[in-house]
């Protein structure tokens, strides 16, 4: 068939951003070569996770560029800084989509093994909500990922993971940047982990928090009032509908709850406080850890192991926030708190995570009851 | 409840980009003032539709500023200009998401009736599909807007429109943009529209037009292979799966399809040349036509007209594709097609598309049969 439409009228053809620049370009050796346009530029920058590869050379049609050592295969964030200004590079359309800072990201591909890469396995779908929510007094997303073998008119009815993003991202970091959907598809396919549904809510109950950028951290009214909002809204209004529209069972073994960083905390704050609820919690590279834990965690004690299958603490060696992990570690323990401690390496990022939820959905609603 | 942890230890709250900057800040008689911190600029340019403000004035504290006159309530792209180079606006979470051009959205909130604003009424679930394309030779998503009253056990069988994006948009552009969804939310609450699935399709079947940046779409031979397997996928992937998945009706009479700039052209090619498919064709700002229409659509005439309800065609006064577009619209008419013909104000735009598809979906599956 060749009666095709094909010539293109389209004005903006014509303009100076018709010039095609590749950026990033991943060669067969991990290398990577970034590039950026900036003719009146003085000095460029390259930040990118997992390379300390940073000033860039100017060429002489005005292209700035840096290649790097062979990076190992990940998916990495990176910007640029020119003249001091970072900026997401504009040759490349696979961002770090994030509320405060949003980066770009180059994906240095590796083997089908490795959890994150797309390999052709069924997948499942994720589902976009958006309801009107009383306790946050906003309108509320959550995403929903059912797996490839969900049929919502099935006899059975499948657990639920609702999995917590941190803080200055939005509802879709863990699909996004942390690939969750993928992880599970090839976990599901592998047969390693159990088929389950992923509820992915936007974690923030008080927005204010959050529109008052990294400074919203330091206030402390907003951010308290904003956990407690958040754990109003995710048991009253969002498990309700979670369970109501799908094929979920309402039984707490078959509910985990896990995070990461901010909602590290979040699981740890809910899921501790709420043994009814949730009977399997992860906590990833924990942030906003209060050093009083008895305050956090006022009720906790042994009782609590018969209850618990999994608690499951993981952070970074070279993250800032290895010592308050640490130490909440070492305060469950004294109160006789089963607990599995997974100190790994790496730092506060997306690189870790992934890995940490690749090692925890496995884990999760096994039969341990 | 007060035992709450609350003291947040992360180290880049004490980066630079911890001082938190307003950018947009809309006014309440609609002025916008935009604010970029680059103390090492010499220019800083505002580019935003619906005004005509430019320069921006640098601060002492380093900080770039430009307040526009009052704008009509829209949502409205922009970027900066740096020195000349293209960046979004770094304090602003609202991005234009495209494949080859991000740029940032200001909406100025207008009334309730406006078909873009997110309301108190039932909100409609967008589901976001992944399989692998055999024709496309890769990873094809698709997403699928189901509206508020969707019950996949119910009898009825809901109307499906299939609806396409512009080149260089990704296949979230109708709904993280245009705000398809949002629109049909609306309309379905004030009983304009009839409940309809949405299914929005990535509009590339041969991914290396994209890869190539603008100058794909001179690449004569990538576009033509482009579009005759994108129309192979949709007609033989992409409908099957979503009258397998969803409880939709298989009916001609029952199928509609639409799209914008690129997508307006891949709406007409593919729903002309196969009326047993479709009965309702929408074409907003359709580029990529060939003037040469006798190639294009070889076998239409005037027994089409029983079987098209409505061929819909639209495009803004101030696009620069109005003429082509009123030329093919003089050619179907002397070909005795029946059609409506829309021309409006406006540019190449969603400020104008959003309106569009306002204005179409109420007339879709309505009793014409």
């Amino acid at each position: 068939m060749s009666n095709l439409p094909v010539v293109l009228a389209l004005s903006v053809v014509t303009s100076a951003s018709a010039q095609t620049l590749v950026s990033p370009e991943v060669h067969a050796d991990g290398g990577v070569t970034f590039r950026l346009r900036a003719p009146n530029a003085k000095e460029v920058l390259l930040r990118c996770e997992g390379t300390k590869a940073g000033p860039m050379q100017k060429g002489k049609d005005g292209v700035w560029s840096v290649t790097t050592e062979p990076m190992k295969p990940d998916i990495y964030a990176y910007s640029f800084q020119v003249d001091g200004l970072r900026m997401i590079d504009p040759a490349n359309p696979l961002l770090k989509y994030n509320l405060l800072n949003t980066d770009s990201q180059v994906h240095v591909p590796g083997p089908a093994t490795l959890p994150w890469e797309i390999n052709n396995v069924p997948h499942g779908v994720v589902h976009r909500h958006l309801y009107h929510s009383a306790i946050v007094g906003d309108d509320c997303p959550f995403l929903v990922y059912t797996p490839p073998a969900y049929d919502p008119a099935a006899k059975e009815s499948y657990p639920v993971l609702y999995l917590l993003h941190g803080y200055s991202d939005a509802e879709d970091a863990w699909v996004s940047v942390g690939r969750a959907n993928i992880i599970l598809d090839n976990l599901i396919a592998q047969g390693r982990a159990k088929p389950m549904l992923i509820v992915m809510p936007l974690g923030y109950g008080n927005k204010e928090v959050i529109a008052n950028g990294w400074a919203g951290l330091r206030k402390t009214g907003v951010w308290q009032d904003s956990i407690e909002k958040f754990r109003a809204a995710l048991l009253q209004e969002v498990i309700p509908q979670v369970e109501k529209v799908y094929r979920v069972s309402a039984d707490r073994n078959d509910r985990a709850i896990a995070g990461l960083s901010m909602g590290g905390t979040q699981s740890l704050f809910i899921g501790l406080n709420a043994p009814d609820r949730f009977a399997w919690i992860g906590a990833f590279s924990s942030g906003g850890l209060d050093a009083n834990f008895e305050k956090a965690y006022p009720a906790i004690n042994e009782s609590i192991n018969a209850r618990l299958h999994l608690l499951w603490i993981a952070c970074g060696q070279q993250d800032g926030l290895i010592g308050l992990n640490q130490k909440l570690v070492d305060w469950l323990k004294s109160k006789g708190i089963k607990l599995t401690w997974v100190p790994t390496s790496g730092t506060h990022s997306f690189t870790v995570w992934r890995r940490y939820l690749a090692e925890l959905a496995p884990l999760l609603f096994q039969d341990k009851r």
